[in-house]
């Protein structure tokens, strides 16, 4: 067997975990080697962890130092959305692989500089970390639609990404740096729309908002409830409702409307194949988060990021691809914000 | 228009009560005359009834009264399974067209005096009154599987009637003339078996139950959930499920299997196109029982019942159709109290 | 039995024809006099209608001789939009009652003139007919979000009007006087909307549009597809996807969000209650048109309104509920069109 | 880390195959040392494969000296069921941990004499197969009914193991080894039965069956399609639909009624969260078997099995536990075959 690919996880939070997880039991080309986190408590629960030390894991404070681990070869960057850039840029220098969680930042143009180096580093595999385009179902939707031409040319997308209220508050101290809610919520489903509509380049695009459960969001110039439109030259419409706060679990669902027919994925999310029947009539329940609903694709990404860098294959998901999702995410945002249309001339670029 | 058909209903139970509302309201070519019946309280209930008055009905508690009204030309038999044979012939004698409620009778023999009845006066309409067939779902069934092909030919029935549990006695007091579960239960569903199948010829059967809620049950012979598996010649297959007691509503599905596919009806019920999300998941509201799920099949069937009269069409569904059914299902019971199996020649006679 | 209501419907086209049907077989205490239609070959077919002869149903080209038919109570007004308000405004005049079908008119002060007209005769019952007012399910999720708070605060509206594609060209020859795929399509998603959100007043609406199977309407300044959003004053949206193309047949469905839940109608559409499993897999059949989605929600439209003049109670949708939800159609349309945001001050008036 | 299993996989048909690959990737302290088959092809098919070697797996042609493998602790049994007794046997006689698929075997004196053994050697862990106990969705069911008594006191299950039809003639060369279809297919729903059910005793069973596909299968035996029913002692029953011939895929149900509610398992069953709507209607894909189905829960049962070795915890599924399921099987073929009803006394014997 060829030799496993050394990687090291950035970032401890609830994902990070979950990312060394999926490394050491559902990737087994993989070995992690080392793990970072500047939060003390982070920092306390992965030094005290028996796993931990029986896989023979490294933990870091620094991410520097973490970078110049012997042997290192990739890094999967899951820290929160302000350094992401940042710290794949570092890695970039240090000739690692690089798997980074979307987005690659708020900034375009500082999104703009990793896909640039990493341009310049073309043995090195970079790659955006958009989770749902592994998932089976999306997968299968992808192959009924652009392969089989099942429901002839597509033209409209309307996807949600609604999650489970967070009563918490986990949800709101994270919010300031995500980018907001077009920017942290939608981007999955712009990724998706533009998947699916064969990348079509965006003509306009306005979005509405409201603030539900979560007023403290107003400070941070987001809201907890958005749906949003965009207009892509060619005759193609996406749109978009975003939530924080439903109250029966973690509904994500994308509908692609083509001249014969439609595709419809999760429409009725469902936890299990468990229905229970009494006197409220029958009922089943809902995954509680988008682990739950998208861990299989957590592990065929980490799978296929490792595969790549093996077997040196091209990545599943080239950086630049990124680049536009947050182009129109932060339209939309802008939109949302002002009340006002952002326009696009024919290359897409914002008027 | 041609003059509308003079009928009479016996019976005011639930049922009757709901069949004059048909009429009334659903059936324009039926004229609703008298209406019978020889309980106390249901005749004081007609009686004092303003709609009743305004139609002009009139109430009678003598049925051979009834029997003489001026013009009368129809009776709609809807009382408790132990007169339905003797009112049926009372009527018949009258030389008046007969809607029967199922079953003819729980005794063979008296079943069959109605056919013989009937056959002796072919210019009347006597009809077994089997709402199902007039059901668009399982019409629809009948069409995809018996003219379509679309499951080849089919060899597997599953049939459930699972009745919402009755916390009122109304079920008990009435089960002591019902015939038993699988008599006054399951004869829709060994009618829907017989009618995706091709009528054929019982061979075996057998059948377990049990008592669940209606201990009491136990000195009427009876159960409250109940099995039971027919074998028909030519390695065809029914398989029933019969409940009184089910916590969430009126649950009645049918599955046919053949030998290219499956047809389902009803399988998950719902009362209507309403879903709603919250703490417990999603959930759908199931009907109450059978009148919300056949509502429009009963008036289909006054509908269709009096236009065989008015044109002299035959009727949808010959008396005769009946007493297979009923034969099939006093076998079952019979297997039900004995616990052996009942056997069939070739003519589908018992052994 | 108090004096059936003599009604005549104006308008033979498809809807037309059926609304006799529904006043002739299940609106027991109205009765069909007369019938107008300006169109020759409606004209034809009702004069050789025998059910309308049997009936006694005089038949009219002259919808003002019509008005004059004796004993006449009341009109259903069925014709197309562009007639709409005239024909009403010429039956208040006569002191007929109306239940004129939406929208009232494409034009706003038109509209209001019926409004008007409708007002200074109070005795006279004028209804708009939004007919999912009367559907089961909608009534179902009414009750459970405004009576019984099950969703608490309702804030967010998804709601679709996307109808079968007709491939008869009969869409496209009346769609030049429909005023438009908002008006004309999305009007009843608009009511709805309103009705579950508690009647807010508009703040601004943005919509987008594409033409994928009748690129005439262009000419026509419409699109075959379009997704519009409506922001309300008090932080509620609304947002509704209309489609004139779909492969699969009416699929109409409404998503109400609220703080503490959602409800959905008809997100899954059913033509009727069976599954067929087969190689391709489980499916179930759509209903083809509206027609088949709310037929039982016509009939119980013409029953209240029957009701509503024979017992002299107020209608369930008095005239002016239509005016608003026209002038947010009116509204989306110019958005659509201009690509410009449409915004409302807070009296919901176009600024 | 502690040091991981060694374990061995004796037959490599399709199921074998699989369970080395979910040992592989997803049983992190599992090491597969060596596998075993008599078969030509699969040892050649072994021989060759590249992944084996690069994982070091050692390739027998003798059962006997795979179980001398230096080192070996344990071996997965997964061979045709005539030889699952005798394998199991010499294991635990050279004391190492066993993993048998169900069942043990088609004669109960056999399937003792195993259980027998591992008793006499209760520092081994000797675990039978029923991979649906670490299915997620089946153990939901189980929490819900025996931890959270959501539908009160269990008394009916119906359960479905409907395979798609294979038309390679693979089972058909497989049948005649595997005991019959009530022995094969219906054993797992004999074992949820149980295991909902709170592990009655039987009393009575008879099954009907008959020849749809494969009328080969008549030499053997057996049938293609059959409907058992089970009572058991204390008024509980469960019966059983087992098909080879089904259209659509892989289709398998479990139903539990209990006083006040159901539980329903996979009722419909879907190949994943896409649903297409074309001319045809709105339809999901099914499973095509129940790898795709059980994939997930094998890779469970291999790590618990794993972890009760390393940890020395007990077995999740003793042997034992599977004597009664075989015993019931064998008792529903007989029946079938026989057409008579089988009976137990109290203690479950066969009288």
């Amino acid at each position: 067997m060829s030799q496993p690919l050394n990687i090291a996880v950035v970032g401890l939070g609830r994902m990070g975990v979950r990312h060394v997880k999926t490394l050491l039991y559902r990737v087994p080309h993989a070995k992690v080697v080392a793990v970072c986190s500047i939060m003390d408590h982070e920092l306390k629960w992965a030094n005290e962890n028996e796993e931990y030390k029986t896989f023979g894991i490294t933990v870091y404070k620094s991410y520097d130092e973490m970078l110049n681990h012997p042997g290192l070869q990739a890094v999967w960057v899951s820290t929160s959305t302000d350094v992401h850039a940042s710290q794949s840029l570092a890695a970039i220098a240090k000739n690692l692989h690089v798997l980074c969680e979307k987005p690659l930042s708020t900034d375009m143009a500082e999104a703009q500089s990793v896909v640039d180096a990493a341009k310049q580093k073309p043995h090195l595999k970079v790659m955006a970390g958009f989770s749902r385009r592994f998932d089976a179902s999306y997968r299968d939707a992808a192959t009924k639609i652009l392969d089989n031409k099942a429901i002839g040319e597509p033209f409209m997308v309307r996807s949600n990404t609604c999650d489970l209220r967070d009563e918490t508050g986990f949800f709101v101290r994270y919010a300031a740096r995500n980018g907001g809610i077009f920017v942290d919520c939608a981007i999955h489903d712009i990724d998706l729309s533009l998947w699916y509509l064969g990348n079509p380049l965006p003509k306009a695009c306005w979005a509405a908002g409201t603030l539900q459960h979560h007023p403290e969001l107003k400070e941070l110039n987001d809201v907890d409830n958005a749906v949003g439109v965009v207009e892509f030259w060619g005759g193609k419409i996406a749109y978009f409702y975003c939530s924080r706060t439903q109250a029966h679990g973690h509904d994500v669902c994308t509908e692609i409307t083509g001249k014969t027919g439609k595709v419809m994925v999760n429409v009725i999310p469902k936890a299990n194949n468990v229905v229970i029947a009494d006197k409220l009539g029958m009922r089943h329940e809902v995954q509680p988060e988008y682990w739950q609903r998208f861990e299989d694709a957590f592990a065929l990404e980490a799978n296929e990021f490792t595969d790549s860098v093996i077997n040196d294959k091209p990545v599943p998901l080239p950086m630049e691809g990124g680049l536009m999702v947050m182009h129109i995410g932060r339209a939309l945002q802008h939109a949302l914000l002002s009340g006002e249309v952002v326009k696009f001339n024919e290359k897409g670029e914002r008027l």
